[in-house]
């Protein structure tokens, strides 16, 4: 079942992923219903990064990087990878030679189950990177696995040209085929939270402003 | 058992918390003998925030922020709201429009044992949190809680009103009616440490201004 | 086996060990066959600080860091202290009054697998940690520890006067005895990165670069 | 605030205590509003014993287990003595020698958010602990602790003279003035479980049984 | 995309589950290529279980287990209960009164990355189940999830009908449309590992029997 | 540095060996001065066993067991397998092919800081095992590692040809210089144990039997 790249995959509107990835991570999950979110272990090397990006994915054995390489070739400007690993590991995956080679295909970013290095290194040249860990733990190119096959990450199942998007919250997946209609759901939210912001931060309620009084009293809340 | 929201706590004096605050967790923590910190899995989501508060707690289901927005009501100038699930979650409780809202009636933060959402936001804003995990990941509205009850949270029990001192170094609680004490031996604790780090930084040994040879000795410490 | 203090040590040469630095933890892991990296879960207190260092070493038990003060005096200048606990231990061993003895004392930073505390104050003071923890809790000066002793912190064995390297990418040990062969070899790799990193830069693929396609096909990867 | 023994703490009624051993955690837990439990790392280091008793609290530091002697000497029959450390601890606390002496005192068993060793022989002797660690690590007779003060273990509350209910499921802690009234709930809801066991067994789906299907259909579910 | 409930899924052939149980996790994780393995935190709450099944599967909010009731009524006989939360959760969903409803249907075990309680009464009744966590914590039925859609559980992607095999190694999936297939060549696998299995144990070696020594050499492994 | 086989390593006489084993690992762990212990979470996979044997050692990559087959071929009667992987894994490196080919050459049981499979052949076989996990993930033989060479497992360094002491306590390492130094002082101390075990099962206070009252006091342990 490994030892397979996919060459041509399908991806969403550039402009669709662009506008998924700023409304952010948050809003995105609201919007499609609270799902598609990996685990919170998943953190940025570096603050302040806010990307989005369609999945250029990877299946990798443990302790081997071999496929990154294959995978870099199937990049496109936009593209985001994403890898993860066969078993749990935490090794070095990825550092700066692999992100100038990627950049220089027009990746935005790498999502990855595993760890990183050369962290100082990434955050200068703007790479970001979204990972469970940091290591400098080398990896070796002995064993075969596969690019752009669906791959589960971080609990979140990924297929190729998914949008990945990923900010200081998390990184979210959004289906290929569902990228307009949630770009459209997480704008209207964003319409919608404006005004939310601008009552509440005049000093109205919550209780108030969402009508809870009524429900929370016939649940029973005391005020004692 | 749930489903109590009390009213009417009582607060320490505002110069004793500020008090607190500026002499910060690990002073504090030392000044009432080594009670009330939290886990170190309590993490600030950013950098340099140091405060201090009048707790406003909340017991909430897992996975339901309800009670939030309840406690918000409760919030006066000066306190920190304390939030402990009861089972443990990571889910994202809270976000920019809560932030919005309790800084709206005065509250300088928030310490939750669960997750919190949209960190970006939250530091532009200002509002500091201490919490166990960063996850975009919704709650809902179903379930009634507690506010301003006792609480366990991340192994330190909290009673409504007890001083928060949250920086860099975790999360301190003081019980209320020890905070002004705990106060005056954190401050006499600071002008013994000030003629300390002088001597230290001279290059005076702490073997030598602890006075530690001797009882180092006489427990059979062998230089080779 | 405990209440040991070792006096005199040997050291590598500061430009060896100040070469060591300049190269940083990936690359001296890499160059010296990838040993010597301590677990991924040690971590700096704050980002962008790069070290190297001869490891003054400290057994301590659980809860009690008295021997860090003895350990102090042992420090000369370009040392890095490294700690490692009788048994797993999160306390705040480590402050900003033992930062500031250290520093008097030419000591560089601290290494150690368990907690540290004044996180805020030890940066600003620019005195860089890698530890497991972060934590306000106060440890005692009841039991004798060993100082200058062969340990193992965080997965890695450290002799005392070993080179230690630390940068954002953790913490990687190298024996004293073979650093001058080390960074020979981490300069031989950072001369060839260089010439990788151009090409890589201006579009080369890894697959071609280093000349994989024709090995990938002979394990049987498919693209389809 | 260490450096205390409270001698003279009231206990419930022993028939009390011993019903709620009856009832078993998950009746207990359930009975009393899901409160007092404790956090799930908390495991029996040998399967089927299940207990009720009467705490005698332990505050004791890391790694060092003098206080479990003092409190030996407190115990009476039918207590259980609970052992929480001011710090995050793994070490073994407690092995067959304090198990004979507890026997000997009729202590029931031990709750230790922290290690025990020589578990093959306290299964032999039949003594049952729920622990958060199996470690052979040993511990030190140094710095006091305290004994019969309020705790907080694994996440609860925990006043000397508490009744304290374990079993395979884990363990909670009943406040001792709550015993009687939770056995009667914890009765009563055994009652009404039985018959509902048997109508499940004969084939009665849940959703009949408790009238789910009118609130499920309400709320949208659909059946496709 | 909550609140969906597949009432009418496929499932393997019920000779070939059996064939599947019968060979066991290692094998069948091997035979199909080494995928659907759930992590390793997923343990038998009792030794000695060996069950196949077919899935119908369960997501449900954090501390819910309304549906769970939903799921009984979609059991046949030969399957097994796979539950997924929404959001990480250890909570106690399932206990003796589920087990004897879901026993009445045929139901073979519960697959859960949650908690499970009365796991004493289960192992009595024979009921296995595998889990993240064993814990009291009371759960409640609120909010809708769904039944017999596909989830991530525990890292492996359960469709509705896929076979669950689980023993003392885990919890490994089989996509149904593998099933037979899957098991020819478990078989084939088991009946090649009998002839190694008396060759071994007779004091043959690997080395030999894999014909290893070659390649081991070539590749430069030295004997000293 | 890996791809070495030491053939000829020096053992324990293997009546010390035994004599250890009959010790178990608390009591060893005591005798050599509270050493060698390796982390808790190495866990048997089933209860009961307790074994000694000389160190065979393994340095193995992540999620390659390679070097497990050639370890066996430098088993001796009395030996035990000690695996450390070179980075973090669960992967299972070992099952019941394996353990067969072990036994055949006189191994008493395996170490390993990773993962493990076919358990419940395992202990049918009487093959004792004490792993970081239990995983069926199957691993690849791609890569060399070394056999024999001095390794850091679970946090306790391991030298070929030292003793390894293990039971349901955990693991022990004894230097094998030290060996039979430390079993006499084991043995010493199981004919001190017996005494006290009568005494305190005859009711008499540890605060009595090691004369500790009057240092409490001294402390200032108040009873109130």
């Amino acid at each position: 079942m490994s030892g397979i790249v996919v060459q041509n995959i399908e991806r969403a509107p550039i402009d669709v992923v662009d506008g998924l990835g700023a409304s952010g991570v948050a809003t995105v999950h609201e919007a499609q219903g609270r799902t598609g979110l990996m685990r919170s272990y998943m953190r940025p090397i570096y603050g302040g990064a806010r990307i989005a990006g369609s999945a250029v994915t990877i299946s990798a054995p443990p302790g081997d990087n071999w496929m990154v390489h294959v995978a870099v070739e199937q990049l496109r400007e936009g593209d985001v990878l994403v890898l993860a690993p066969t078993s749990p590991c935490d090794d070095g995956y990825f550092g700066d030679l692999l992100a100038t080679s990627a950049m220089a295909r027009g990746c935005r970013g790498l999502v990855i189950e595993a760890g990183v290095r050369d962290v100082r290194d990434l955050e200068a040249m703007g790479f970001p990177v979204w990972s469970k860990a940091i290591s400098a733990q080398g990896t070796i190119k002995a064993t075969l696995g596969s690019v752009n096959v669906p791959i589960v990450c971080a609990g979140a199942i990924v297929n190729p040209g998914d949008v990945v998007v990923a900010d200081d919250d998390g990184v979210c997946i959004v289906p290929r085929a569902d990228a307009e209609a949630v770009l459209e759901k997480a704008r209207a939210r964003e319409a919608n939270e404006e005004e939310k912001r601008r009552r509440l931060a005049a000093g109205e309620l919550g209780l108030d402003l969402y009508d809870m009084r009524g429900k929370l009293e016939s649940l029973g809340l005391k005020y004692v």
